[in-house]
């Protein structure tokens, strides 16, 4: 039963490895792109919302020195975070797992006072836990509608905030069955500011039935898998083997960090690109992708900043001619009029390719000199540990500055404390 | 297209006449089965909870001297409204109007300093727009697991608070989009604290998506209707003809109060068994129902008083033996094995009969002298105007005590400003 595999699941012992090394990973990623996306105009709208309704000083606030209730930080932090869309993706399912379960954790850990280690292991199994929620609800649910970051998200974000708050496995259960009348989010937001606000939704509401599970709130033990539960009705597949494994295989491991500040579809091509030594100027370029991104980031000749963040034509000329694609502010309307990108966005040709997944791209240029090149990135392979590491440090101090970046890494490294971490939410 | 039909009704001018008057019945009865429902262990912890976080003075809360934000407040007052399950019911879209709509119109008009027209216009265009969302998504959406109460009250819980800030068109329609990538609630919490939370979580959608819209937020326009919006993804039918008629003929009109604190599935029987002689001690009773309660509220022989709320055979015993079954606290576990109660169930014989509809019921008594007697009742056939304010008036009356129900009657009719309807919340 689904309830109680992850009730049992919210107080595993999490021993050091590998998963716990990429969640440090992806909280400097979060706290990052955070910090960086605080100035958004949904970020504006969110914070000032929560600080006009203000109360207890209980967590912080990404861009303000104001602490508010843990359930109204979730929401904010979980907006702000994924506003420029610049966080991590996880493939299996098709999520975000840092934007909705990270600002959970964090809230409730300074709520209750927990160690770092705490928030740290918490945001493990709630991130895990979104993966997993996400493969036993299937492509179904996403394909009808569902944003998986959302929904899976909102079940991660609550047990994160569960084993933060010691609930037993019966109020865990509350708790997520309270989770199971409430977690939502759609796709046909994208593009506006509900898609963020879906990751805010999804934390808030982890927050909030876990604080209230405390309390004693008791709600229906099987919400989740019953015939009239969330699953069921939110076209969920009902996958219970996704469930296997817990708390000894980590499908959180394979998260993908975004390097690149545009549609994770660009991202393989982008990686593949990087084999090419700068200054090149092909004569034609061949990308060759999934057929499903072409719905999403093929934006042939695009106006805006906003449009080029779903292009592989202009990201590929970008890529070319040497900007820096994890500059968020690099993608503006200018960009997608300047003579020397449109020149080399009208050489590239996008074409799908059988036998590509869609973490896979492969590029082929032709030199002026007749010669051709071959290039290919696979995004689920995405090298050690230390390679990793040394690329998200890399996006940090792009994002932050050197001496912030490298000192918000050494806290995370140190297991600090959670209000030490939170210290430098306000920009 | 829905969103903008919904848009330009909350502005829609609403002229005196019977609509407005049941809206203020219901406004009575709101604020009586909230008040009685104040120290439900479930009010206790929502209460309790939004106490803690506190915040800006904005709203009353029941049961409390405190204010609090307004979307707090409306997530408090809506769970705690639906405590008892005695709160009004509209048949054709099988949802309770006012729980999800009055906390969230009463907890704006606080905000907005409105005028106690404002407040009683804003209820009725959001009561009336959750009945008509409700029919829009039609039967399939309640059959699939949705409880309409919160899905189609979040909608309409909005409306109210868009007309209340005033929100032009345009942010109206982004405050509906939010609500679609938000509104939630299964009925498969149904006999847990789920289930008046679901219309608290209603309320609160709303109150805060039209915060949101009024500070500028985005979401997708058509984020209710489009096949990836709220109507397809959840089931909905998308019947547009539900929105025929809107600000001319008022569908809310029809909302059926409950004067007995069960199951309303019971109230037809229990309304014909009104028209039986007190003391009258049949030797046999067949009460014929529609089949659609004998899944819901024929519980033979209960134990508990909460089971007793599900029970034909004693719920017919209890009014022939001339029990109150207006006051909640006449539920007893002790009730059920009261030796007069349980010789007089036993005689009670439940069957189908055709051509009933779900909203009438048919006894028929066996006296001891061989005579038999025959009664019938439809709710749907709810009286003259003035025998429904006697009828709510003399619940109200019973839940509040005779002095301060006549005043908050008084107050209503004199359409008094939200603050002096509030006071009388804290119970």
């Amino acid at each position: 039963m689904i309830e109680e595999k992850l009730a049992t699941f919210a107080h595993a012992p999490i021993a050091p490895g590998p998963a716990m090394e990429i969640l440090r990973l992806s909280l400097l990623d979060w706290c990052a792109v955070g910090i960086a996306g605080r100035d958004e105009p949904v970020a504006r709208i969110l914070r000032d919302q929560a600080l006009d309704e203000g109360g207890a000083a209980q967590a912080s606030l990404i861009g303000s020195d104001t602490r508010v209730p843990a359930r109204a930080a979730a929401l904010v932090n979980g907006t702000i975070s994924h506003a420029l869309d610049y966080d991590d993706t996880h493939f299996a399912h098709i999520g975000h797992p840092s934007v909705a379960v990270m600002p959970a954790a964090l809230a409730v850990a300074q709520l209750t006072g927990s160690s770092g280690k705490a928030l740290q292991e918490a945001a493990l199994i709630g991130a895990e836990a979104s993966i997993r929620v996400g493969l036993w609800l299937g492509r179904a649910h996403y394909q009808t509608g569902f944003h998986q970051t959302a929904t899976a998200g909102a079940f991660g974000a609550c047990l994160a905030a569960c084993r933060l708050l010691s609930l037993d496995a019966a109020r865990t259960i509350h708790a997520l069955g309270l989770v199971s009348t409430r977690a939502s989010g759609l796709k046909s937001q994208f593009g506006t500011m509900g898609k963020p606000m879906n990751a805010g939704i999804a934390a808030a509401n982890g927050v909030e039935a876990a604080l209230l599970a405390q309390r004693g709130f008791i709600s229906a033990g099987d919400a989740m898998r019953q015939p009239q539960g969330f699953g069921p009705t939110h076209h969920g597949e009902g996958q219970e083997n996704a469930l296997d494994g817990l708390a000894e295989a980590w499908l959180f491991e394979r998260v993908s960090h975004k390097l690149h500040a545009c549609c994770h579809g660009l991202h393989a091509m982008l990686e593949a690109l990087g084999q090419v030594k700068a200054g090149a100027d092909p004569g034609r370029i061949e990308v060759q992708t999934h057929p499903r991104w072409l719905s999403v980031c093929n934006n042939p000749a695009p106006d805006t900043g906003l449009e080029a963040k779903f292009s592989y034509r202009v990201t590929a000329a970008m890529r070319l001619a040497g900007h820096d694609t994890g500059q968020p502010g690099c993608f503006t309307d200018a960009l997608c009029r300047d003579p020397q990108i449109v020149a080399l966005r009208d050489r590239v040709e996008v074409t799908v390719t059988e036998g590509l997944s869609e973490m896979q791209a492969r590029v082929v240029l032709t030199h002026r000199d007749g010669s051709r090149q071959e290039v290919f990135h696979d995004l689920d392979a995405p090298g050690t540990l230390r390679q990793r590491q040394s690329r998200v440090r890399a996006k940090a101090v792009s994002l932050l500055g050197l001496a912030r970046a490298d000192e918000l890494w050494e806290r995370i490294g140190a297991e600090a404390p959670p209000d030490a971490i939170a210290a430098f939410l306000k920009g």
